[in-house]
């Protein structure tokens, strides 16, 4: 029997253009899985949409009618509910471990991208959305937007130095999994996709190990990340 | 048949004082495997003492005649050696994944502990050791000693923002590996003993869950790392 898997993704004003990294994380994810799921676009001012999840924000799975939000737990769903299909995590241990990359890209990454892109989100949203953006942002930094993304030199630093502990594990190994990416990669690729779906500044210098590693996985699965709407693509 | 194991381990002016943050991923490791080594007190102007192993620095294993430097390597070592020994990463995948905790634990963690710590390690190195250690580390930060651990306050709380992504793992986990410790925890563990063992500064805020998995892993192997001689012990 077909499963029946519906993922709410935040879009842009371009419906197509699914920039959040958490549903990135869910996306990868889900073709990890073999999985097909009917991808509804929605905004963040959309909040009575998904109020049956329980939650204002997406990811959210309904998986042949349960529902599942977070990131997180959905893989976890995932990985408890299809354990035939390829696994996420590669093992017991594997994936409290895992949640660890997790919690610093959720963290270090999504924070030093932030400071990079804050701006380009702003440009990329649904009209409708533009100010809920600007202004529940600019109450968590403590400032306009354009204050945030200043001095781009000293951002983009920074960045290259919070990307220090992946640059050094990617020196010895092509992913953080191991030999192939596993759901740990997909933790760190999802921000780095973000910056990808909304900017199109060169986050890192051509040679770093980042790079080489995000390339391999915009060609995971037939190129699903490559060729999905971007600010980079096409 | 017994086997023979030889671990140099740095030393302070007290022989008895082992305080690398390497050689405490090794130690707990050992544990954890069950193995016992002799543990020789090196210093870091002891170069010729290990020049055998074509390195520098501790740890240094000798495994039955057999050379291994480098933590993560005596750990992959023990691994393999003593696969019937409890796993030290808890499955293929996790190991890869744990390399991210290890890399993370090295830069990130290390570097912001070492603005705390300092100086207090030069209080407590072997005399030989003094003038090394200082000229080193001055021109590794290009400032005087004194300088690099000023403004404490601010090098704490950068410490408490540099320890994010852990904090927010072990709020829901006990332990980085999930139910149990296993290496991945010894090397965030590490750079943290390193601090118990030469300064009696409070690093975190005693509800910190940070704070409680430190407790539990200072409890582990029957107290093995609480018992050690150490700024904070006794």
């Amino acid at each position: 029997m077909p499963t029946s898997l519906i993922l709410y993704e935040l879009a842009g004003a371009d419906p197509e253009l699914r920039f959040s990294p958490h549903c990135w994380k869910t996306r990868m994810a889900l073709a990890h899985k073999g999985l097909e799921a009917e991808r509804r676009p929605w905004r963040f001012t959309e909040k009575q949409e998904i109020a049956f999840s329980g939650h204002g924000l997406v990811p959210v799975l309904v998986d042949d009618g349960e529902v599942v939000s977070d990131s997180w737990r959905i893989a976890d769903h995932l990985e408890s509910r299809y354990p035939d299909k390829p696994s996420l995590f590669g093992g017991e241990a594997a994936q409290p471990v895992s949640r660890f990359v997790n919690s610093w890209a959720d963290s270090v990454l999504i924070q030093a991208i932030s400071r990079v892109i804050l701006l380009d989100i702003h440009g990329i949203v649904h009209e409708k959305d533009r100010d809920y953006f600007r202004s529940s942002r600019e109450q968590r930094y403590g400032m306009p937007l354009e204050e945030v993304v200043s001095d781009r030199e000293a951002r983009l630093a920074e960045l290259g130095r919070a990307l220090a502990p992946l640059r050094t594990t990617l020196r010895n190994q092509p992913f953080i999994a191991g030999d192939r990416p596993l759901y740990a990669d997909y933790c760190a690729f999802g921000p780095l996709m973000w910056a990808r779906c909304v900017s199109t500044t060169a986050l890192l210098a051509a040679d770093d190990p980042v790079v080489a590693w995000c390339e391999r996985l915009l060609d995971a699965f037939g190129g699903l990340a490559r060729s999905a709407p971007s600010a980079q693509a096409g």
